[in-house]
């Protein structure tokens, strides 16, 4: 399977949950702190609890990268777990010109393994090309985010009326000729998900900022089936991984992720 | 010293090339292959070879990531290697939402010991604040940067009239309170570069794209001489480190850095 069908596969069945799996060594439960790698061994307890009722995971690399090489290897490990049967989504968030550009999708893609990622659209077409070559993996780039900043430059009108990041909509769905390019937009944005979601034209959309950050994520799933779509995948990271702070977190996870996945069979059967 | 004193210790005595050290396993001198870390060996060489000369040098951590875990403790061994005397960026072009944002800044900053970081804009004020609340760092924001995709996006006109890059300069003096702010703008765009230099208001600026990319050393001189100011580093990667594939090749790199040096020396004395 490549990493849209991996999606689709899960989708189709009505499980949108993306499990982000920001996992701070500050924040897991302490119990875990007596094992010799306390956030790979949160990690697994929380893919044994989520791995048949997730659509993915997602994985930011800030909180691996804080941890040094160390960090480094506990990524690697983490994706290996997961296995191949998931789509697996590097929330890395890059950008750079293109031989560098290129030097990130190999690290990702090829020595990493992951299935996705996702990538900043500030610096253009040859930033975003390197990633777009490898066809059988699913490139999310940001368009609108779930972030209060988004209102700086993301939500600034153009000359010709548009906003710059339906701008961004426009040329992804350029860049998408191989069906390799997904979108980011925030579930905190909900009228403009409204506004813009026939844009997408059925690109496959990540959505953070449900829990935390708070975004709704049965008024997602409505915006969607009002467009017969099942494209899309929710992200929850703290509002799932941190349910409980004492042995049964990874239960705690599975309860949490099988609540949204009966909202979602409700509203899409 | 702090992030800006540094900078400035090496502009003020007329040196400005800011030393890219993108050292790609693929591309350094294979003789170098007999040692256990052959990286590390090529950087110590060129950092020898240059300390003295140098701006400031410039990781781009594609670069390391590309080699896994083990380019991480390469990335960390080298700003060790550089030690405290010169300015030392982090090319991570990170941006993220709040709490992410700061995982990656401790990683940079507290962990990696980084002097300075690029930041991309896009995502707006909260994805660079938890950079700025680093007051002894420079953090340099993408504004216009060297590649061809900056056509993109970053020279969007926008209803106001001004282009999106003109916007993020704006912001970015906002941003600027405690002096650590800095631009990142590329220097093959010698005609925006002069049309917007006084906007910057001597905030020190990061200009990539001389050599390979086609900028020139020369021309970006002479366009900061014209206002007065000496607040920017050029950076040159490819040109420089990859002059020799022999055992010379830290040498090269030496002539070359003093090759830059003279030439900024005449144009600023």
């Amino acid at each position: 399977m490549n990493a849209l069908q991996k999606l689709l596969d899960r989708t189709n069945n009505n499980k949108f949950v993306c499990v982000g799996l920001d996992a701070d060594i500050k924040k897991i439960p302490q119990l875990l702190l007596k094992y010799k790698d306390p956030v790979f061994e949160f990690n697994k307890i929380i893919i044994d609890n989520t791995i048949e009722h997730a659509a993915a995971y997602k994985i930011n690399f800030a909180f691996y990268e804080s941890l040094g090489a160390e960090g480094f290897s506990v990524l690697k490990k983490t994706v290996d777990y997961i296995g191949g049967n998931v789509l697996i989504i590097g929330d890395a968030k890059r950008g750079d010109i293109g031989n560098t550009a290129q030097m990130y999708a190999e690290a990702v893609f090829n020595h990493l393994n992951f299935d996705s990622i996702t990538v900043n659209p500030y610096m253009g077409s040859d930033s975003v090309q390197p990633f777009l070559k490898f066809k059988e993996k699913l490139n999310f780039i940001l368009a609108l985010t779930s972030n209060k900043g988004a209102m700086d430059f993301e939500k600034l009108k153009l000359e010709n009326g548009a906003y710059l990041y339906q701008q961004v909509i426009k040329q992804v769905n350029e860049w998408n000729a191989d069906k390799n390019c997904g979108l980011v937009f925030g579930a905190t944005q909900l009228e403009e998900l409204k506004q813009n979601i026939k844009s997408f034209n059925n690109m496959p959309v990540l959505l953070p900022g449900v829990g935390a950050q708070g975004g709704s994520f049965e008024d997602v799933c409505k915006a969607f089936k009002s467009i017969d779509s099942n494209s899309f995948i929710i992200n929850i990271s703290r509002g799932l991984i941190y349910r409980s702070s004492e042995e049964n977190f990874g239960e705690a996870a599975k309860e949490e992720i099988l609540k949204f996945n009966k909202l979602s069979e409700e509203i899409f059967s």
